[in-house]
């Protein structure tokens, strides 16, 4: 067992965390962090537990610490969901005292050394672990991209060999995004909120990363434009969107290409059965119904028509947040890098 | 005044027709019709009243009638809130019995002699009533865009004369587009529809047709393409949308043609102040904040960015439906077509 | 194993009880039925799966019968999710043929006969069974109540030994219990309707049949009285309650007979661990939050005041209906009723 | 024409004031206050306007002030849409220096000296501005109840002279009340809360101070008991509520009752054609559809039957909140205190 910690554990995707770790079969969850006011409490009362799956009891004992890199000794890895104010020197700390960091925090992925990870997309940048150590860090760090990014990305993965371009998208990105207390009720009820600081950019940018070449030293960025227009809607988990791509492929050429596709690695505990699902019906994927394919970890694909165009839909807390990070985890594992 | 009714007046649109028609000044609402079952009753008794607006008294002791030609004797037009499959026969036999038909169904608007107008954009297609005219009919029909294409045509309008090509549309739409009971509760809360029939087809096909060239004889379509996704939202009322344009200019050129943008006729009684309005904060149009500017008759748009992409916003139920019709018998009048 | 079918398989209940019945320990999932529509297709084909749980992939080869007697040779108890015009004259047909009906439509409940069985609260009125037998019936029919009685029910029996009298109650009902397409999406968005057909009378029947005694023939009911309000409010699953009762005791009292309460039975599958959980925050229970507490056969109660005053809730498509009529075939089995 | 200003401005219920107010025909908005980050600016640059109305642009060149004694030199009447921790000491100073408060804060309102009043229930209990003016004060204070406890009074308040008692209220309150930002979506949606902090106590004891007797120096207050549970579920605007009263009377004759019923006064501007309206519909009043009768002023009653049981509703930041205090500021105009 792999003795780990979760950095900012009280907050909405730290909850996130303890929940998918809390009886994980190679992570032994040992520490859990949070600000000043709650350091000293058991996680049982600092946190207010608002997940719809019942508060995990093993947890409950385990005494909440300050989050700074003292209280992380004995640890071989820790998740971060952390703020990305916090993360940005905290993360580069904890990676130069040892300690592996998957994080979750926005702050180091467009980093030159730091890899921005889908298992399924582009393990090989793991190979930046390598850079990271050359330069002299004991630790490193390894990121998962944006919640609204990663669905994107994993939709057009399976069709990325036919050649992509001019790609647009439009979100329709669910409330649980923001966090607990991200949006009043009052602001989204009944409407729907056409803009999300710096979500777009993130798109764009983190995309071209992603499915950039390693050349052994560093990422050259993949060369297509993307163009992203970003909205939030009344939905509670699930982040769905529209994509255009230029593809040099008809309609039922992708849906076999879909059909086809399989993860290229296998046995890591919290990959689904299926890492993108194609769905056949007119009308899907839909949030409500299909968020929780794969315990949340499938991104769910549809309505694929000329254009090209698509639906793509995942859960943007589990496989967009904490279950990224934790299968970022995995595969490190995996590969012996820890 | 002008002897108008309302067929298909007890449905979503039909309520709305008569409460934007009970105190109009140009028309003088004489008669409702409805199916079989309502006919004869008084239209207090007939009417399960839903709009959030109080039902006008006014209406209330009008007999409906069953909705056939013999019931509109005397009328000089009529409104049509009919369901395609009864519009196609019926309104053509209304306008051959000589009465001017104004709808709203989708039955017409893509008929060779039939103009499919939106005042702002294309009211020389009006030209078409003569062609009808000419063909031997005493009456004539006037159609108006499916919700959302209204809302896409008005917004893309004021830019037109820059050169438009490559439109693409995400919409994110309210679910009274689909009637009172066209959406279940179960179906749409906490969740995205990715698909609404044949919607997409629509805006496509429409858009070209409004934004086409009248010769005189005919309406040369427009020779840009359009591709659209559609969706429906959890919002009662107001289609919101992204669309990416391919034009000639920069953001900033852009958004001086919507301020310096107004309608190219003035004292219709139903026209807002503002037929288009740019709303310049970050994160508008919304559709709960914003529906209800100019009546309900105004399209807002916002979020002007590098692309070229933009939002826009308007209300289904009036600048997308009835009051579009009405918009359009009040332009007929004043170009004295009737 | 126990060979048993569901009646009215495609719709929303029906769809839970094959849902919480394809991975049963004792029972068999053998038949469904549905309306000559789907008869003859398999249960995959013929269903529109709408619960936010995968599709049960064994259930799918099934083929669906028509529901009648003859469908449903061989089996020892069928589970009844007909509507009620269906389920008087079937119901009792199939008693009549020999088989076990455990039932979760309304048309019996209140039958002389027939007892009407949540198993924590009366399981003593199975006794009925063989007053059915006696009067020549091979077969038998059990029911469980009505969604909002049950969790009402089951809230007040931990304290029922105190004596109730004067009970009053204001129910908060999730949409689901309408079925899934029962109300409109217009109807209930931003609203509350204040009025559900016939639930009132059932909660203030069903009840004190429930909570009366049985003599070895017939039930002598309860003799306090039930005032209810029912209301419809935009939850998907989950009806919440504020219940007043008199009670000869103190909130503190209360509060220490739900910490000691456990349900008079053990080793039933479906049964939960605790069947009624007392929850201590200020503001729970909560819907959302709570409702899938021991997988959905757990109700809530919280905030105990003088008056006396508390909430309930409980998952109404699970504890109050489907998952009731599971529980109480287990409850049969386990008496050796089969 | 009446000086007046509001006090706390930018927030919910200020934005409502202003709303309300911009057109007032006896009063001249001159003064309009908030925190010191908004005093000096413009109120349209002050405010972030949220209303699903039109910002009136009459006030938007108003200068903000910073909510102090000194900034209301010349008015002769000040509405608070303070907190309550501000209310409690500056509505004091304010009154002392001799000008008149209407204040929604609930600081002052249980106060001896201070009536709470709703101009249709106890209107004579504006005596007690003499009894504060006796005391040596130069202005006075007048504050109208909470918002759940205004829409019951007045639902009560036509039955009222039946004779009451054992009054039990269970609420469903809209999101609203809870100030714009008060509930995060994440909170509520899909959900509802059975608690609202010391909403129960202040339905309990402001009712009995509304309804009790001024003998000409204090107020005795109503004798009966009322118990109330309260709610917040997903609904923007207006407060539902189940009422059980002890009357002596049957349904037919309190709808009688209702009927007959008008206020006791006419000609105030803010004052609705019927202050409370008996809707006879099976299901309603409903929160969507009735909450603006009489522009948000008008108390919906529905669903009396025996118990005696009802349904009341109103707008709870209209009637509820500012509209409440501007009816209490016209009825003071009218009764010559200003």
């Amino acid at each position: 067992m792999i003795n780990v910690g979760v950095l900012g554990a009280t907050g909405a995707v730290g909850q996130r965390f303890v929940q998918l770790l809390a009886e994980h079969p190679w992570f032994n969850l040992e520490t859990l962090t949070a600000s000043e006011r709650s350091a000293g409490k058991t996680y049982r009362d600092a946190v207010n537990w608002r997940l719809d799956k019942p508060f995990p009891e093993s947890t409950g004992d385990i005494t909440v610490s300050h989050t700074d890199v003292a209280s992380l000794k004995g640890l071989d890895l820790v998740f971060s969901a952390l703020p990305a104010n916090l993360a940005t020197k905290l993360e580069s700390d904890i990676a130069d005292a040892g300690i592996a960091v998957c994080s979750n925090a926005s702050s180091h992925r467009m980093d030159k050394n730091v890899p921005l990870v889908i298992p399924e997309v582009n393990q090989e940048h793991l190979g930046l672990i390598d850079v990271q150590r050359d330069s002299g860090r004991d630790g490193f760090i390894v990121t998962n991209p944006n919640c609204s990014t990663i669905v994107m990305a994993m939709a057009l993965n399976p069709i990325r060999s036919r050649g992509l371009s001019d790609i647009r998208v439009a979100t329709m990105q669910a409330m649980s995004g923001a966090g607990f207390d991200g949006v009043a009720a009052m602001a989204i009820y009944d409407n729907v909120i056409p803009y999300i600081g710096s979500e777009e950019e993130k798109m764009e940018n983190e995309t071209l990363k992603i499915m950039g070449q390693f050349d052994g030293a560093e990422i050259l960025p993949a060369e297509f434009s993307v163009s992203a227009s970003c909205h939030r809607v009344p939905v509670i988990d699930g982040h769905t969107m529209a994509i255009w791509a230029s593809v040099n492929a008809s309609p039922e050429e992708l849906k076999a290409d879909y059909r086809n596709y399989s993860a290229p690695f296998s046995g890591l505990p919290t990959q689904p059965e299926k890492s993108v699902q194609l769905l056949e019906e007119s009308d899907r994927p839909q949030p409500r119904l299909d968020r929780n394919r794969g315990d949340g970890m499938t991104v769910s694909v549809g309505r694929i028509r000329e254009g090209i165009r698509f639906i793509a839909m995942g859960h943007n807390t589990i496989r967009g947040a904490a279950g990224a990070s934790i299968l970022n985890a995995e595969l490190i594992v995996s590969k012996k890098y820890i």
